[in-house]
């Protein structure tokens, strides 16, 4: 018998399902949009329909389906709640397709997948002590301190974006916080900050030129435009995207403070389309830095690319994690 | 046959040491100087000759001896190395002792004793998610999550002391970062720090009558000045302490959405001496914060008072943490 995996990763604006060997590979991948209107159990049946759809044919040899979800999300119940950047905010996800395809369906939030894919089918096979992160809309991390999956009493032991960097608190966080690292640096924000720059800063003639400074007249900043003018070697572009990586700096050092890292994969669509201006400069800033009290990990781009937390969906459902196993009560159901 | 353990303490200042009950309750406490100047066997051999005479008699029934020690250090051979807070600063500790008595040495950096002895002996028992943290000379921490003690590659997976929570870098920590927690807030910086505000402050005359100016201006700034004249209700040192506590708090909302425990315990002389302007303040400015992403835990002093890293000890030799004890390679020498 050949055995399957299927793994769902539900995004904001997209849920991408992926079928998966038993070695980890995937097969097929559709994607669909996450629907923006509908009851507690629109997301679910739409993924369910999906899957029948593309996969009814192989599902008996489907042994398990795993989920990294946009959170936050009680895991106890499969239930996300409140999440923020998602239309329909609260869903059942878990339960209703375990109930519909009767297989054991192992979900956590797309950080923890994205930590665990890189454990058990990544860059992190070899190593005990791993934080993946991703800088996307949003800035968020998944950990493994010796070599176990950091959860905490609710299952969010892992919100690296709404540490506070800047006790000042110059910049409000989407959660309601001051100073957090996201608020500077996530896709979502550096518009903001980059604002909040330029109305600061003193510009003289040359970076008046700059296309972001029309952008901010015009209101049309986006951190796509940033870091495009960036890499054309745009001054007022590179002045911002210095400042931003203060703060991500600070959020780098801080993670190997806290957690002792071996390794620390880079994820998120900010990071992996901007390697050189993102990660690179993160890691020669760690290195130049002061501040690191233990020794400096490996810092590497996932190389999963856009796939990260997909893969980590199909690493939840090949080798479950006891310690969230334990977590997800209507497994036993 | 009647058990025991040892606990061990090791500090800058002093080193304490217990002998415990079967239940880890202490019944014999003795303390000796950290020695000043020696060779890298001096501190073991001072700790050796200290057990000898004062329990001797008892030495057949303990069944393992238990260190928590100023750090940093290398756990694979159980030697203190660098440790910045002590004269000799690199030195033997638990090899010679694990020799000379044949007994098991657990040895750990003093805030992972701490978190221990919370879980094993302390207001930790019934929670699977703890942190300890000690604002005392410096900050430090250790933390349970999931029931697993965190050490990362190096045993160093607990410096929140070194998070950066001021980006501006406005103060220089010991550790050669900037921005530091610990460089705000720990009884060794307090003084630098509340200098610092004076000389940016511009006092009015009120201010200028304050006993803390007259010290700032004599050079003769401590924390425990500031503690005791803010409890007499002086402005400026109360201005002072309102200042470190926004450091605190930034610290403290980090540690929650880092580890997401359920209870935080403190310790630590600054916060233990000024449990109503240290720790209260903090956990009224934690409810009160809206950057804290997770459900906010119980904060609460420690009831070992300054025996929380000897208790914490005792723990260690009670009851090892598996993961610890795959760490400590001279154990199965």
């Amino acid at each position: 018998m050949v055995l399957h995996y299927i793994g769902i990763d539900v995004g904001a604006t997209w849920i991408r399902i992926a079928l998966a060997t038993e070695a980890g590979e995937i097969i097929k991948k559709v994607v669909l949009r996450t629907p923006r209107e509908g009851d507690r159990y629109t997301i679910a049946n739409a993924i369910s329909n999906k899957i029948e759809n593309e996969f009814g044919n192989v599902l008996r040899d489907v042994k398990a389906i795993g989920i990294g979800s946009a959170g936050p999300m009680d895991l106890a119940t499969g239930i996300v709640i409140n999440a923020p950047n998602i239309p329909i905010h609260t869903f059942e996800l878990a339960k209703p397709l375990q109930e519909k395809f009767r297989k054991p369906v192992i979900m956590a939030n797309d950080c923890i997948a994205g930590v665990w894919g890189e454990k058990v089918l990544g860059l992190g096979k070899e190593h005990e002590n791993i934080v993946y992160v991703t800088i996307s809309t949003g800035i968020g991390g998944g950990m493994i301190v010796n070599n176990t999956l950091l959860l905490g009493k609710m299952g969010n032991a892992h919100e690296i974006g709404h540490i506070v960097i800047d006790v000042s608190g110059k910049m409000k966080c989407g959660c309601g916080g001051y100073g957090h690292w996201e608020a500077y640096a996530s896709g979502a924000n550096i518009p903001r900050f980059a604002s909040k720059l330029i109305e600061e800063w003193n510009l003289n003639e040359q970076e008046k030129e700059s296309p972001i400074y029309k952008a901010y007249k015009d209101d049309a900043l986006s951190s796509e435009l940033i870091y495009a003018k960036a890499k054309e070697g745009d001054k007022l572009s590179l002045r911002i995207v210095d400042e931003i990586n203060k703060y991500n700096i600070a959020g780098f050092i801080n993670i190997i403070n806290l957690y002792d890292p071996e390794l620390i994969v880079v994820g998120g669509s900010v990071a992996l389309k901007n390697k050189e201006l993102v990660i690179d400069r993160i890691r020669d800033g760690v290195h130049k830095s002061t501040g690191v009290v233990t020794s400096i990990p490996k810092i590497l781009p996932t190389k999963f690319e856009d796939d990260v937390v997909l893969m980590g969906a199909i690493a939840l459902a090949m080798k479950p994690p006891e310690n969230l196993v334990k977590m997800l009560k209507y497994l036993q159901l």
